[in-house]
């Protein structure tokens, strides 16, 4: 891969052979190495600094002299430098390297060939910071010293790097290699996160105007911050844009290359945050917003993140009036995540059971039997007002009913009008229109399960062919597995910084007036969603 | 003096204006940091790459924003590579840094301010590891682990990295500085001093073909290996050329400007061996021998460093046949330092007490009675043959007579006939004549303390105009407070690497033919130095 279109993975062997020292050239080994190497370099990197740094001198000098001055250098391929950090006696078939999605909540991670590319392991595990703070706001705080006794920033700085440690030791248990042969490590992740796991202050993340205390970080050695993999590993994490727009979004771009394309196209990465980016090969935008919680599970009672039990498809056969719901893993029902919550409302609404306020009604009258046993049924009035019950304590995994209760249903209602409102203010600063888009790519857990029908039809995504909505899975963690590989995607990661043009929605009055219009199903404006049926206030049910 | 001939010390400070965060422009602390430093860079080094470490980025953005975001930046100036380390409000007046000699012995410190070029303080002393192993064949065997259970290497890291601390603390209370403000070091020491300063095997410096580990490390930062100066300060170690060729004598070649010449010159620096460096800006030759023992005072018996009570002047007036000698410190004699020795024996001579083998000869029959009674009073038949008594017991400073015997003058006899050896080879190889020559640095102490006249006498030294030796001091030590200093000076250490052409004096067969031809006083070929009397051996003392 390397020779042919000239790309460089962030760890490379290099061939080398040196003459053993003779008394007519007795040049010092680090030395022979050093000149070896240069000597062997692909051209493109031959114009780049080579250094050794202090830390593997011995080590290296050794190996290079048992191997009889000549095996393989491992270089470490930064941007200004390369560095070699190893000597091997035989070509290494596999340099493994990891890349890591540094979520808030979750953390995901593969293990790559850096020579085949080929994908080694793949594992995932909680952020063990969460027990400091279940989200982003809560570990800025902490991270200040009020509840941790001042050495918060410390505590959640070993808890990301013990978190993960532990995916390296799966990793390592699932591709048959030892963690120090690991030779590299991305990381996507938002900026409070990677502030966390640098251990530097996030402070003003959270505090007008909003500031990390960096945005692209010069690559590091992964002992520094004690991952237990190779010490010379170089940690490479993706640069952000700001305090809301992590190298998570940027890998995302990376992803689904966005930052390449001649025809306009949308990235959406709906986490704690929705966060959004417009653009092409010649431009780009992006904004970020709150419009996730709900989207992701975090706010209905009954909402979970995407696993096991969690019901993801709802659907409601309008003729016989039967609500079949699907499940992760086909376990019983414990929950409902965010792409089950989006179909629930819509087949709600378009059984008008959810009027165009976004409000349950109980219309016990209208329509057939069979529409009015269902309401009997499924809605009930309990003392905190109606609720719909999607799975009866019978048939549930843990004996209580899974319901949507208002406040969900209002919760859910400021996320898809805060994501409508993003999108569409996002398309008008650049005076572009929905209909101009390619494609919209969605990423994440919610990109996966999400059904865009049902997220037009609440008037959450605009109204456009289905098949311009593309899911690219976990888009944080593909790209820092592109970062690892390619140096052309870690110059974009950075070209992506200088090329974007971030808008503060918290300060924008068009936002806010875009999202009052988008507090109804499917909208204030009906003409902005044709394919939606409408329904007047005053026919309730009719069409059931 | 970094603005007007565009050099740089080690370490600069740059002025830096950023305006605060707003939410017009947020971007990240340390990239603000980062452009501000990139746009107020001389130009001269605004070309490189400019990088944050890990290890200061907390710290570094901490104080860039206490600062109001305006205030200095210290910038570490490597070869290929600017390094913020730190940040400070106002300028810094002073900008202390190290410079050391690190001899096998003695160890020697100045403290320099790279604002001003200052010297702020200086200190010496001994280097610890003298208890693991008196010279550098006894320490490398010491390192190999046969005497100290395989840490020899780390122990001797561990005692040379102590006795630099020791300096550290001297340098910090003379100049009333706190060792963390001292923001570099540069070592100058031979090539076996650095590999056990640095921790690297000397295996096989000592060993054919005589390959160091390392020629010309990378710099790094001083907390690496322990030194108790500010974490980040820059360790600079003066390049070598071989094992025989440490960067003690590139830095004499720095200090004497050798390199830099119009008119070819030569260095001699005589410490545990003799090295010597011919050359003029164009080319350099240098070869190194084992001359040094005897005449910096290792070998005989009554030989000492120069010290207080150290013989270093002879002088015997042979109207008279008094003997005058002069102590370092005027204090009462305990032995005999290198250039005491040059002198006595050249004395000595020209008394035909020594004839032109090197021997002492009791002739109690010629010249005047005063040279008789001195004869008897001075030159004594003893169990261990005749001695020369320099100092009685009753004058000297331990109560025992300071004596030269026979065997101490073979000793001698051996370092100048090799000196001389090495010198006349050196040019030699080169075709070009003694007389040649524009100027002779003398370095270390034995160029202090030396006397050329003597040196001549002795034929240790080619008979040229006196005027043509320079002592030079301990060049290592300027050479190392060059390169704190300027940039073109570092530049220099390793261009003359590159252009230095080094002479194996082992293996050569003209280097032992001149020097059997040297073991006479002056020389086998009394032409080579007209200004010397020549006594045949027939006809002792009538001179006298």
């Amino acid at each position: 891969m390397q020779q042919n279109n000239k790309d460089f993975p962030l760890v490379t062997s290099v061939g080398v052979v040196a003459e053993p020292p003779s008394l007519q050239d007795n040049t010092a080994d680090l030395d022979r190495l050093h000149a070896a190497v240069s000597r062997s370099l692909p051209e493109k990197l031959a114009t780049r600094p080579l250094t050794i740094p202090f830390q593997v001198m011995a080590g290296l000098g050794r190996r290079f002299r048992r191997a009889g001055f000549s095996g393989h250098a491992l270089i470490n391929v930064a941007p200004h430098q390369l560095t070699i950090v190893d000597f091997l006696k035989t070509n290494p078939k596999k340099i493994p390297a990891m890349a890591l999605d540094l979520g808030t909540t979750h953390l995901e991670a593969t293990l790559i060939d850096l020579v085949s590319g080929n994908n080694l392991a793949h594992t995932h595990g909680p952020n063990a910071q969460m027990q400091y703070g279940a989200d982003i706001l809560s570990r800025i705080h902490y991270a200040a010293g009020k509840a941790s006794g001042q050495n918060g920033l410390l505590k959640l700085q070993h808890a990301a790097v013990d978190s993960i440690n532990l995916l390296i030791e799966a990793l390592g248990e699932e591709a048959g290699i030892e963690p120090e042969y690991i030779r590299a490590i991305s990381v996507s992740g938002n900026t409070t996160m990677v502030h966390l796991l640098l251990g530097l202050s996030p402070y003003h993340i959270c505090r007008e105007p909003y500031t990390p205390m960096t945005g692209a970080p010069d690559p590091f050695f992964a002992a520094e911050i004690g991952l237990r993999i190779n010490k010379q590993a170089l940690v490479w994490v993706l640069p952000n844009i700001g305090s809301y727009f992590g190298g998570d979004l940027i890998s995302g771009i990376l992803a689904s290359g966005l930052d390449e394309m001649e025809k306009t196209s949308m990235l959406i990465d709906v986490g704690t945050n929705a966060e959004v980016v417009l653009g092409n090969k010649d431009w780009l935008i992006a904004c970020a917003g709150a419009a996730g919680p709900a989207l992701e599970g975090g706010v209905a009672r009954m909402g979970m993140r995407a696993g096991p039990g969690a019901i993801e498809h709802v659907r409601l056969d309008r003729e016989n009036w039967q609500l079949t719901v699907s499940t992760i893993d086909d376990q019983p029902a414990v929950g409902i995540c965010g792409s089950g919550l989006i179909e629930l409302v819509a087949e709600l609404y378009l059984a008008r059971v959810v009027d165009l306020r976004g409000k349950l009604c109980r219309d016990t009258v209208s329509g057939t039997k069979k529409r009015r046993d269902f309401i009997c049924k499924h809605l009930l009035e309990t003392e905190e007002g109606l609720v719909f019950v999607v799975t009866s304590a019978e048939t549930s995994g843990h004996g209580r009913p899974v319901v949507l209760a208002q406040v969900d249903l209002d919760a859910m209602m400021r996320s898809k009008a805060a994501m409508y409102a993003i999108l569409a203010t996002l398309v008008s600063q650049v005076g572009v229109e929905f209909s101009d888009l390619d494609r919209i790519y969605v990423a994440g857990a919610f990109g996966k399960h999400i059904d865009p029908g049902s997220a037009i039809t609440l008037g959450m995504l605009p109204d456009l062919p289905i098949a311009t909505y593309v899911s690219v899975g976990n888009s944080s963690l593909h790209g820092a597995e592109l970062v690892l590989l390619s140096e052309k995607a870690r110059i974009r990661s950075r070209e992506i910084r200088r090329k974007i043009t971030y808008i503060e929605l918290n300060v924008n009055q068009e936002f806010m007036l875009r999202f009052s219009g988008s507090r109804f199903i499917p909208h204030t404006d009906p003409h902005l969603f044709p394919s939606v049926p409408i329904f007047s206030r005053e026919d309730p049910g009719r069409n059931g």
